[in-house]
């Protein structure tokens, strides 16, 4: 299990206010059965790797939908083979 | 008023459990006064892109006095002009 | 055709000098096929978004099959729709 | 002595091709006298983490006065305590 954070930068919006194009991009990651967590500086999800990237491509997808004509995908992977690694966890950190 | 991300990869710690590292840094940003909150993947704190880059000096001195022989900083700073940025503007979106 | 940078922190090894680890990285990357370009803080390959996420996957399994315990992928992925983006474009800017 | 890679995310511009914004921040590195290497997905100086820091200031300054009206800044610093870490040394890599 991994836990990550994903960030998309828009370009080229016009505008610098770009929560309405993020709306679908949240109901995706619900969609996704994925545990998340929408984070300050972007959403944190916890899954296999194979999720997660999985997620990223309906996430690109869905954002090209959007009209938006750039995006630059931000994602941190945190993944360890020696303990556990979850939302809930991280949390208690 | 800018919002940011930090978030420091050490390496070379022996375990990968990091956590012990990261308790004196969290001192650091709390005497800093600035307005932080703890994220899953990252510490979000508030400022005007000065103090927060004097908080990552300081984090930096910090992190290196604790014995870790290599760190990755990995910042995010927002920052915008037509209209306020903050932790709570954030939190409501 | 999408432009991708991709960084891997490997946390927990003994050595901060991890250039060893990321030999047979370099090997998987090589061997996807993909243009790409050795950076100094990252490896940027040029490819589908689905070809970017498939050779991140194949990243991860042969990171953890160093032995690594712990890592962090940090990707970052810019894609645009209204003309196409190119490592040869990326390098006349 | 550290080396970083500095990205700026340019939000709200009306074009997603924002060249023409980052043109004076390129001034604005070399004028600094850091070494530095334009790479594909952001540009790489060595010095030491104030001199680093001391240019993100100037950069941020920078791209607000080119109109931009937000923009996210994108720092990596890598820093060690136990060998050297310079431009050279990672192209060696």
């Amino acid at each position: 299990m991994a836990v990550a954070e994903l960030c998309l930068f828009l370009l080229g919006t016009e505008s610098p206010s770009v929560g309405k194009y993020l709306e679908p991009i949240i109901k995706v990651i619900k969609a996704s059965g994925l545990k998340y967590h929408v984070c300050l500086m972007g959403t944190v999800v916890e899954g296999s790797v194979d999720e997660i990237l999985e997620l990223v491509k309906r996430c690109h997808e869905t954002i090209l939908n959007t009209g938006v004509k750039r995006v630059v995908i931000n994602l941190k992977i945190d993944d360890r083979v020696d303990k556990p690694l979850t939302i809930e966890g991280k949390m208690g950190v």
